[in-house]
């Protein structure tokens, strides 16, 4: 599995001219590496002099990031997969018209899959997103730089993320879901911009 | 060493009260995984039909890309070692006055250096948010967004590390060094935001 490759074997893995791990995974990991660092500021905040009154904020803030990093490192295997089963699918047979409309189903069955799984880690990036920006408001201010990265890695996420899901959309043939994915993507697209701005302009180094 | 930690344990030591890796080796990580982007980029479109023209200049893109890689996942490690050696800096001996000019100078010295390492790293980035704009234009269009999410990592890349650099900057006594590298710092930070905002413009999806 992609998360027990080291670091090193990581990064070659990604540069090979094998399509996988590509750009979805490391969206995936550039969410995890926002959870990290939103953890670590809170960590860092947890029983410190003069943060009593966070305490329990910070407390909350650590298991909940703590629990995002858990799924979102499973999201770098899961967006590999699921770009293996669109190949998979567009190599079914296709001799016979039955055997077509089977190929036909398959692709555009795992195209919707491939476009929810990032969907899924580019609204869980958002909300790493504020996590981040609480973490660099409230938490200790000697980590303020690694909040302030946190916030900008979960802002690349959502955005990479989001690139994902609409490269699938170009291909899905249902209008009505189409649609639907296309305007969370935009609205989602849109907030994040405008909230990366007013949180990093709100960290004062 | 960290770049030999699996993608787990690396987020799992980011996320605990240790301060480091920080946010400085996750920058360094973000460019990296630019440079692995990019170079996959450059791989899929070598060789390939439609592509003749571009063939050589990819194999150039695909060779840098390459050295930027082993240069930035060593980074990762460089950037936690000059953050200890801050702290170490500021654990010397301060009962008398020879010990205390030693100590200070010791300080000031090891924050050159922990601002110096992500300085180095935010230029890199910035060749490579270029490099991974490259390729989505001229590249295999399979893979443009693969060349987008390098842009975005390119991009939070290089803004990650300068904050780590304005971080050091702050306890820095040298006041021409602080000017000059300041400078930079605010030239560099203005002309990525500006060439995301074009280089991303630019890729149709």
């Amino acid at each position: 599995m992609l998360k027990n490759l080291s670091i090193t074997e990581f990064l070659e893995k990604t540069a090979s001219s094998s399509p996988v791990p590509g750009g979805g995974s490391v969206a995936a990991l550039a969410a995890a590496l926002a959870a990290s660092l939103a953890e670590m500021v809170a960590n860092l905040t947890i029983g410190k002099k003069g943060f009593e009154d966070v305490d329990r904020e910070m407390k909350a803030i650590a298991k909940k990031t703590r629990n995002y990093r858990d799924k979102l490192v499973q999201d770098i295997d899961k967006d590999a997969d699921s770009y293996k089963a669109v190949v998979a699918a567009y190599g079914m047979a296709k001799a016979t018209d039955e055997e077509k409309l089977k190929r036909t189903t398959a692709i555009q069955e795992a195209l919707k899959q491939a476009a929810l799984v990032p969907l899924k880690v580019a609204g869980d990036a958002a909300d790493l997103l504020e996590l981040s920006g609480k973490v660099a408001k409230k938490g200790n201010k000697n980590a303020i730089t690694d909040a302030a990265v946190g916030v900008m890695m979960a802002r690349t996420a959502v955005l990479a993320a989001l690139y994902n899901v609409k490269t699938n959309l170009n291909s899905i043939k249902d209008p009505s879901f189409v649609d639907s994915i296309s305007k969370d993507v935009n609205a989602l697209e849109e907030r994040i911009l405008q909230r990366e701005k007013e949180l990093l302009s709100e960290i004062d180094l």
